[in-house]
């Protein structure tokens, strides 16, 4: 891999505090040129699949040789291991949580490492402190990875021990499929778990969610004012919408609501 | 135009989920000396007066030769056309929805033109989603233009035809003029769309708003704590603040509230 | 100082509008390599010392050489200095409020300077607006610094008077020191002003707050789910949190909660 010098940041820091800079500060430190672009610092606090979900669905817009950090870490101080993913050209470094699972299981060429912390010595990092591996660990490895200094089978060893990811994925019958609301963006659409190709096949496809019967349009300016539409969004799954509106206060759904797709209209 | 190779986003996508992010990923695969700035993503959803204000009243502030993207779009997935706007020797590009109409206002020698799809063949973009024109359009065009690898000349033809803008101009009489809060700020200070000049000839101005009467001030720090005051804020407009206080709370107004300046105060 | 081009931002700006990115804008068209760092912007406003707080607590993590600015300015407009502390290696630039006071008690090497408004003339500044000064003296005089353009020495000059800070140091008796609550984060961990060494030499440190005896543990892993801890955070302080909760909101705590630390636990 030919890192492009281009690091991410997903987190569920939030916008408080100057938690995302001392790690931007950390990477500056030990790579002047690292370019770093902050993905998502917004996920629900301690709840990984959200941070996997955009981490995966996000990752192929930046250059190839990109390093993603993925930082959601409810076990940090706990004996969790921290897991690299090498994944289409992209670089992948995450708690072992089940926050990467997810991409893992999207492509069979994922290569999969643990952090080996004895190889650290390579990098001279400080002592860790016991609550922000993000800037005592990650950081300093995002840096060395993405400005070259070293490889991931240096300072990683291969795996096939991962933790699963923590929301299914979506569950597949005939004409049939459920999935689940990952995310809620700030227009109000809620985005779902179901991949386009699940419902592609689909004559009529319809989407069910809190008690509505809901077309599938191919964008949201083609639905009348008010009116809400599946569609296939941006990131190549099903989202709910409602057209020059909230969907999600329409609907009063958040992330978690179930949601199925299904082949064919009945009122 | 000598490209300085910075770009800045203003949009209504919020700080939520990977939006900006992604574009950010495809301007650095295409051009990756990219410095991006980000103007502001806190516009109202689907309301483009206050992005054109703010990208209107910021854009002298960044160096000659940037590109300034502006993101909100109500038609997406319609068939509205996109603005590039030359001007002051900056560029700009936005749906064509009268989100630049201030802008182009404000300059009679802005040149305004049309982005012509059949030219983008030379971008070799990828084939646009129907709903995140910003990632698949937007910001490909800015890294190429950015970059300096192609014209506004050669993606793009003159126009004399677009959108008006949303909010009316001021209107000016003996003494007297009526405009609009456009924004209210962290601190709660009302931004109005009334220009300094309009003002400039008063001899004792006042701001009437909300059932008060409020004179006019060089700076916050001319006011006692609590009292109300207008001043010609930062941007050259006029605004309405609370010393040590907050002026949208304490007169209960926000965003659309009318505004008249007139000369000569009247208890 | 040798400058490492990093320039960071502290702010009560808030994610609201564009004053953030044109101070951008305007360091970037003086020093076109600058990096520019988001410290915070989420500072309540008008309230320095937590801006102090997070400066003297995360500068150390970026490289020397770097400029920090730190604006929180109620007195913006008025006749309040500006200093420039140079500390460890570091440049400082604030408001004379008070802000950088917790950063020069904390080392006897800092030297502080006051800005001397008849020298910028080297710096070919506009004239300042009476109310952003952060764009119009702040921004343009960190660019000079960062890029090595000028020496603090040739724009300040040195002073033993500057204001005091608005929180008091923890007051520290026998077995007993007492500080108070300085910030919560996104988490709801409640973060003090009590310095790990105040607490170094407790055989059993126990914390005080909201009539609540809390026992000090290595890490949020070493708690119970729900119980309430103290711990030394990552940035050297004594911290409140609840194992998977937020202690905030559990013990109704705010910013500014009285915090007693003492030897040993009485139930």
């Amino acid at each position: 891999m030919r890192p492009s010098g281009v690091i991410t940041f997903t987190t569920d820091f939030g916008h408080k505090g100057p938690f995302a800079a001392v790690m931007k500060g950390v990477i500056l430190g030990r790579f002047p040129d690292a370019k770093i672009v902050d993905l998502a610092h917004d996920i629900p606090a301690q709840w990984p699949p959200e941070a996997g979900f955009w981490v995966s669905r996000s990752y192929s817009w930046f250059p190839a040789g990109t390093v993603h950090l993925a930082i959601v870490d409810p076990g940090v101080g706990t004996e969790r291991d921290i897991i690299i993913v090498v994944c289409d050209g992209h670089v992948f470094m995450a708690p072992d949580n089940g926050l990467l699972a997810q991409l893992i299981d999207r492509d069979a060429d994922a290569a999969v490492y643990k952090l080996e912390t004895s190889k650290l010595v390579l990098l001279d990092l400080p002592t860790p402190s016991a609550t922000f591996h993000g800037r005592d660990i990650f950081a300093p490895v995002a840096a060395a990875l993405a400005a070259g200094k070293v490889r991931v089978d240096e300072i990683a060893i291969p795996t096939q021990d991962w933790t699963p990811g923590w929301i299914d994925d979506p569950e597949v019958g005939a004409g049939r499929v459920t999935g689940v609301v990952v995310t809620v963006d700030t227009f109000g659409n809620l985005i779902s778990n179901i991949d386009a190709h699940l419902v592609a096949g689909f004559a009529e496809p319809v989407a069910e969610i809190a008690g509505h019967a809901i077309r599938m349009h191919s964008t949201y300016g083609r639905a009348s004012p008010g009116e809400y539409l599946a569609l296939i969004n941006s990131f190549g799954v099903v989202e709910i919408a409602r057209a020059e509106g909230n969907a999600a206060d329409g609907l009063s759904c958040a992330r978690g609501a179930p949601l199925v797709m299904r082949d064919g209209y009945e009122a």
